[in-house]
């Protein structure tokens, strides 16, 4: 970690793709030294390369491998398909402790993506939890965001539920879905992250019945 | 049943609590026959008087005991507290044969009502399915609808998510919501439950952190 950066890092591990890469473009938007990390550090530059093309000047973005990203940056987003899930997380496991990690893993199973089926321990951000152990917090935001509109200036018609293993890091994670322009709510505690990560089915499912490709959900009946 | 009723007709099954009675009243409304059923036949009728004074002739609504109201209606609703599910289904489980139960049921298991916590089943919709058998098709909806504004004529800002063991008997299910006068979407199989109803958890969660009594849940970026 680079304690002398003014600005707060954040890495985007699996960076490269649609979701990542839309998120790593509203986080340097907005001003954060955004690392987008990937197991090919070349695919991760590119995506680099294109997020700074389409913002101009004055933005800090930079490409690398997972790991470098990882230990660059003060919090660390996951955005990779559930079957690179686990070896990510492994892989990158001591560099982040002591540091929060964003899971944005939804646990499909193909070829039934619009079913709730999730892992033995309850949710990916629990499997992540017992992956990176107790000297991580966890917290799970951004599953039901669709990729489609994070790439441009349009509103983004979705608020983000958080999750997480501490109400602390629930708070952080928010300050991120905020710098992204999104409305995020503190959803308890880690346990509850079954509900975010399988809403994601249910909107899959939702878009093909009635014909969408952007369902999401908006928190209705709280003052914003 | 009685097949030459010319009205569609509903059993609220522990209908005499604060949702079941909201629901029943919305449906006797609409023109529905609605038997309500209570372990106290008393308590039944008492709440079918209530009713009844609330809006006056032409409604069709009357109080018995569970057992005798599953029997009368074409469809029936499970309105009890989890402490109550599977008894409440064993007790009726004979007379629910070629029906539709529609579970409203939220597995909360207190102190800690704002965290996920399903049963064994994965959830109580599923928990129903085990109970009925194969004989009898189950649904889950109308778990995030606050009762608060049932009664009364406000709009209700909240749409139901339907999930159930065949799409035929989501549709039904779906125009139930709809002559309550609120939106549903089809969410998918009963595995989907888990979503739905561990959404109440999140909602009570939201309610007590941002100082509300009625959060709920909208579908966006979807033709109504």
């Amino acid at each position: 970690m680079n304690d002398s950066s003014l600005l707060l890092s954040i890495a985007v591990l699996g960076g490269t793709g649609k979701e990542g890469k839309g998120l790593a473009f509203r986080w340097a938007r907005a001003g954060y030294r955004v690392y987008i990390g990937s197991r090919s550090a070349e695919k991760a530059v590119a995506a680099a390369n294109e997020i700074k093309e389409m913002l101009g000047d004055g933005i800090s973005v930079e490409g690398m491998g997972n790991l470098e990203a990882a230990h660059e940056a003060h919090i660390a987003v996951l955005t990779v398909p559930y079957s690179a899930h686990r070896d990510t997380l492994e892989s990158v496991k001591d560099e982040l402790k002591g540091k929060i990690l964003v899971d944005v893993t939804v646990p499909l199973v193909p070829p039934k993506v619009a079913m709730v089926q999730m892992p033995s321990a309850g949710s990916a951000a629990q499997e992540a939890k017992q992956i990176l152990g107790d000297d991580v917090q966890v917290c799970a935001a951004f599953q039901n965001i669709s990729h489609e509109h994070l790439l441009d200036n349009a509103d983004v018609e979705c608020d983000v539920l958080v999750t997480g293993t501490s109400k602390d890091a629930r708070a952080e994670t928010i300050k991120l879905v905020e710098a992204a322009g999104l409305h995020g709510w503190d959803a308890g505690p880690i346990e509850n992250s079954v509900v975010i990560e399988g809403m994601t089915s249910i909107l899959i499912g939702i878009n093909k019945k009635y014909g969408s490709t952007h369902a999401g959900i908006k928190i209705t009946g709280v003052e914003r």
